[in-house]
């Protein structure tokens, strides 16, 4: 027996060999895949077989939270251990007017617990948290992880993007899927969530997975499937997790659109809550649940309490404004969209459902998101919702209006939205926001 | 409608994600991807993760034909027009001791037909037709087109390697699917055995598929679902086309092994026959469909006959020594291995099978065969087979005699091959050598 054959070096097509036919990788072999690639001593094409071989036969739980553990180990994780507070942050899966961190993460910070909040930006038709920042002018988002830990001890809100440092495995890989086509598989979904909110250097995480047609899972029972494993993969890592499980078969709130949701944010922030109920009521029950999990409060109905008064009483707001100030953003300087358009039903009737997903590559179409990441964003353009599911609409009032900068894309914005809402002529009932909070 | 979107400018990443989601590639797109990668504008990455996909989803018949094509018209093909004679080869799918190619090809030449055939190397288990031809001294296969076009010309036979010039988009995916785990996809084997055999300018070609423990084809079915494809794209192309299904459950004649088989089939030539009855039974019969689908004679019997004929009356191995002598090879000189050694079986009774792959890797060990296509050849390795499945063995006599230069590696060789045979106590009927033609 030769020594050398009794070392630990298998060769990748080996592994992929495993995936490909079923067999179960060990926590070795998928350290030396992820490693091996982070190093560049594995080339992508091979990583790129494996990730396909991954997407179409998965991986089990246990080789996800490895696949995690190895994204988290290839980069520095921030080093929050100074900060003695509860540290909580939300995640939410994606979707078209999705806000909420916006509002809740203000109200949280104001009750005193810990807000570590690192961001990405929107891709395809889903917005993005920066995104939304970097309309209000002067946000900067690009911070160190030191001065992310500064800005959390002073007012313990802190909103910045994905550093150069954090998961670098993770960022190369996440580039790899988006071309070769493995972006929505369950096991590398979770292990790019988990690897970056582990390393934020969080206690608790409050997952807010949508589904519909807004959503990248589009039924229930994938939501729900998703929920399970990223729940399963916090608890390995001993953090204390809760999941909303909500629609997305709707845009969430009035507004789509950078400029357009922060002012939706600001006046829910300011109080003015009647006209964005579900935005307010998800945003709300989020915040309250951060604040549980953080134990601000021992009943949920406490938590919920306070969070309605940090809103009423202005705390919120005025964390915001502090936020905001201290990373640079001037609110009274949000752009304004320079032209819009109305688009109306052909017929009167009850809203039955909206295609989401279309809806947001609207957005994408008007600039207000983008196809590729170096695409430039018009920060004003977007899209107004003046009808929910279930209410009854006619051309008395516009269905959508339409936002920006370039008029000249409007019409074809006009005609993909007339597609993208189906009227019923007897009523609908419309279904609950939040499906399921485990 | 702008006229940018009107033009076909496909995405890679939506083609991998139709194969990914089963659904099916047009030419254009096949071509695309192809024709992409070929000229280095579609990177690795994204041809191998659509690899994979094809390897676990795999492609329809068109799709695979559309595939042949597009390897095909990535480059050159021998121009054979100036040949009015009738052209035709013959393809294995590989095996241990198959050396028919040899023995058919001087026959059908030797009465007019004209055999332009284009070899491959061993690899793995398997040997290869270059390798042994290249055992004889001198015997050069690295001829270009135009040199191959002659020489059928003169003596209507001439063995040569893969040029640059054909395929060369087969001989870059190749190259991928050996580091990625994708090799054995039927789909991908098909596309690489026809788009180099339409690229020889064929009209007619017979296959040898070996089905069994030394074939890569484990099981009758998958070989004959293998035949099938290979057959129907060989159809789509207008070529003639024949499938023999042939057993690789032992090795195939006497001797394993480069300069060991060139000896064997020169017996054979020299109408020696009598020791290596399954090798010249079965290149008979593959010289004989050969000469059939050329119109040679207007039947099998007839055109067996002919086949026979010529090896009695020496007609064959004149060709075989012409052909040699026009590509350099000195048949006077071929080497015999140094040293040799036998194994025995352990206890008497009836051979009962062979694990051939296993024997094909005691081969490679012996350096008769290559792990790499790096790897330098011992030209007299080889293991002789003195035994048949079926047959009464017993200690008076070798069940193998191992051959080679270097008799440090026969140790390791004799306890691997000891564990390729098993001996029953009862009588064992053996199986066909030929399952099927069609």
């Amino acid at each position: 027996v030769d020594t050398e054959s009794m070392r630990f070096q298998p060769l990748p097509v080996e592994l992929i060999k495993k995936t490909q036919s079923k067999k179960i990788l060990s926590k070795s072999e998928i350290d030396f895949l992820i490693n091996g690639y982070a190093q560049g001593e594995i080339p992508d094409y091979q990583i790129s077989a494996w990730l396909m071989a991954v997407w179409l036969n998965g991986l089990t739980d246990q080789e996800s939270a490895f696949l995690t553990e190895a994204m988290l180990n290839s980069g520095d994780t921030a080093d929050l251990s100074e900060i003695n507070n509860y540290k909580i942050d939300k995640h939410s899966t994606g979707g078209v007017g999705d806000k909420t961190s916006l509002i809740l993460a203000p109200i949280v910070a104001s009750l005193g617990v810990t807000v570590p909040m690192i961001s990405g930006r929107g891709l395809g038709h889903t917005g993005g948290t920066l995104d939304k920042l970097e309309s209000i002018p002067g946000f900067n988002t690009q911070l160190s992880l030191q001065q992310f830990s500064e800005n959390l001890k002073k007012l313990k809100l802190c909103f910045i993007g994905q550093t150069k440092e954090i998961c670098p495995a993770d960022k190369k890989i996440y580039a790899l899927r988006d071309v070769t086509g493995t972006i929505d598989s369950l096991p590398l979904i979770c292990a790019s969530i988990m690897s970056k909110k582990i390393a934020e250097g969080i206690d608790g995480l409050v997952l807010d997975i949508k589904f519909g047609s807004g959503a990248f899972m589009k039924t229930k029972e994938q939501s729900l499937q998703l929920a399970e494993r990223l729940a399963a993969i916090a608890k390995l890592y001993k953090k204390d997790v809760c999941c909303f499980l909500t629609s997305m078969n709707q845009p969430l709130g009035k507004f789509a659109g950078n400029a357009l949701e922060i002012n939706e944010c600001l006046e829910i922030l300011k109080n003015k809550t009647e006209d964005y109920s579900d935005t307010y009521n998800l945003s709300l029950n989020l915040a309250a649940k951060m604040l549980h999990l953080a134990k601000y409060k021992s009943t949920m109905a406490e938590c919920l309490e306070a969070a309605t008064d940090s809103v009423r009483t202005g705390k919120a707001y005025e964390k915001f404004c502090q936020v905001a100030k201290a990373q640079g953003g001037d609110l009274t300087k949000i752009p304004m969209a320079k032209n819009k358009t109305e688009v109306f039903v052909e017929k009167p009737g009850f809203i039955k459902s909206f295609d989401v997903e279309a809806i947001g590559m609207t957005c994408v179409l008007l600039k207000a998101g983008r196809k590729n990441l170096s695409d430039v964003i018009d920060p004003t353009a977007g899209i107004e919702f003046h009808y929910k599911i279930g209410e009854a609409v006619d051309k008395s009032k516009p269905l959508f209006t339409i936002y920006g900068s370039e008029s000249n894309l409007f019409e074809a914005a006009k005609s993909r939205l007339q597609n993208c809402v189906k009227v019923s002529e007897s009523t609908v009932t419309p279904e609950e926001l939040i499906w399921k909070v485990f």
